[in-house]
């Protein structure tokens, strides 16, 4: 008998991702230090996944959609870049993880937000086909108010793409 | 005497950017064959910032932000990853970069649509600090309406970010 | 029924390959900025198999041989190296691939011509054995003018191996 | 004036590090998917220089060796790595960090002790000459009893080193 | 029928592997030029491997543990790795590789002795199994006396481990 | 006073080079296991300059040329690239260096000749400008008839390019 995961909850708790990668010369501009932003997005993306793949515990999770995201402040080499990634809503086969990204200044043990994403990122089956996923328990004030923000937030996107 | 940049326009044309990049193993989730969406948005902020660079001619660009980017269908390994970047809009020191991303299956000689990002990137002088960038000269309607719409994107940001 | 592509024949436009890739600093000798020419005759090999996998539609290529192959100008890091890899003539199940190679320069939005090679890819069927491929529709002079180019470099290949 | 660090004393919490790391086919034995004890060993390395980075705050650390290290089960191709790493004792420009690798099985979401490491890394200051670092604030029991094995080993290295 | 390989005896040279590695930027701290250990070791690990291979002809091999490893002088940037790995001792399925790590500054015509390290490799089966390794053939006395503190350094290992 | 390499000369076996490449799934076409010939190519490039480097002493190399090659037999993953580079003539700044590139099947113990490369490597000096370099003490009959091959081929190539 396969059991079916969806029936029980998770908190999100159990599936939160805490990465530290060091930003090296191979991450950045080469001649201006700046890390691209897109090897930020890269780690932000595979964190995600990671969530999703822990909340889920399916074959294997997609990401659906990455929101808006503005990198606030700049990352150098040598840098150690900061992701912690944590669930805060599902909607049948749909997770959405909050991303956050901080970066290090290991020489003045400084420390900036660099950026917070939002991902979507879908359960599949065995088939590569949508899978429901447990549902959030929340036994937290904080979890609460993430979930409620997630939610208005994903009715914008249903609403947007024409689905509501 | 430096040479001010921003007083000559430059078309669109000039600064696009085809690149055409191997799926492989190490781009994908190791159980599902799926390329990581992380591994799509390194290269769509590498073919933006290439623009970037190309148009403003300064010393160095950064990448913004990306506007909200969904992942239309599934690339998979062995794939081409086939990225067209062109500037759509500018407005003083900040470019806005159209990228679109598709998977060509090369077995099959079929070619489909993964996604489209607006990046935003900004150019910066030799001090690390934001620098105008030139106009774009718009003598084609298709440019002309790629801009028009920039430009409601750029306002609709603003107003997002609480600036107009 | 397996459809026999060898039949109908294709256009050199319809499997031709631009690509855009950075140098980056992890692409040069650590001591003086210059990129290996082994990084450039990497991305030279990619293209060409590209092209061939596209031009065959095989479930695999491989490469034979590349020309003797001149590096003209050196590149650097932080430059934008510009390939186009373009078939010029078939053989049976070989195919010869003429790769451009440039370099832009995009602090000073110059470019160079920093090689030009030559490559013989082979057209493999499902159990590895060589398959012919389409041949080449010229319906362009310039096409033409490749493709007895090509010709020759190939009987000049086969007398050096001692095969004709 | 430059401030002393090694002065004042930090809490072994300060440095800690923790990381998480998909393990890719990239880093797997191709036939066995087993992943290479070498990349779990580059990880370790990594962990234990940011923590000693961290806690010293010179420009820059360096590992002087690594204590003998068993594989007690092994790592596969889709695993998530979790590392931790947190400084256990100090001894002038010395720092021991100790590295623990837990691998987690995402399809199973069961989670195995793959390895514990112990580090020395040492500090350097922009001369590259080894520095003092600050001493280790131990107001927690479990961190003395760290502290206190630490010193053991250090001693052992030396006494095997000759040094006393 | 499958052949015993363990009947017969291999002698030390015929497994023995030279790798020579250029060291590049992206395996160094970006602040200071001195390779990372961790690459370093990632590397002993490899040839300690490729050896292990080479001598037991089984499907696969893992790397069990590896000894103290003291990193004598620092590697930089621009150096060449040069790695030396003989296999020393064997017992059942265990192997001892002994793997020398030596840097040579090709600026200065220079070379250094970076390493040494004892790595034990298991061979496996093809059902992941232990599986007994050829016995060393032993007709020089300096392998001898290699095997005979490998043999040493073996009963250290169990001792420590509580299994002698 | 600064030395005058060139007036001394060296021994071929002096600066030969020989490294060994463990071949992974990301070398590799990702739907047949064949590695890219684009991957050896860069090895090969990287052991020729690491010569011509040892070779000349001086303070930069770069890729002149490199001879038509000819992939003589496949290369899979899961192979140990082997290859030796030794220097064959010199002409003022220009080194020739012949590389060799076996591949060897470590499940069954065999090992192929994959192809040879010739490779003009040009020594620079701190300005990059050509500068001469040692000349070859031969006194083998071996590196001599090399030598004497290689001046054939240089004088080939000159001729091609019109220079003689």
């Amino acid at each position: 008998m396969s059991f079916n995961r969806s029936e029980e909850g998770k908190y999100p708790k159990e599936s939160e991702v805490k990465m530290t990668v060091m930003m090296m010369s191979s991450d950045a501009n080469p001649e201006a230090n700046n890390v691209y932003g897109g090897v930020i997005l890269k780690q932000v993306d595979l964190a995600a996944g990671l969530v999703g793949k822990r909340h889920s515990g399916t074959s294997n999770v997609v990401t659906a959609s990455i929101d808006r995201m503005v990198f606030l402040k700049p990352v150098f080499v040598g840098d150690a870049l900061i992701i912690t990634a944590k669930i805060t809503y599902v909607r049948r086969s749909s997770m959405e993880i909050e991303v956050n990204v901080e970066a290090e200044d290991l020489d003045h043990g400084t420390k900036i937000h660099a950026a917070t994403a939002f991902v979507i990122v879908v359960a599949l089956d065995e088939n590569g086909k949508p899978t429901k996923v447990p549902h959030l328990i929340l036994d937290d004030d904080n979890d609460k108010r993430r979930y409620n923000e997630g939610e208005i937030r994903m009715k914008a996107r249903l609403k947007d793409a024409g689905k509501i």
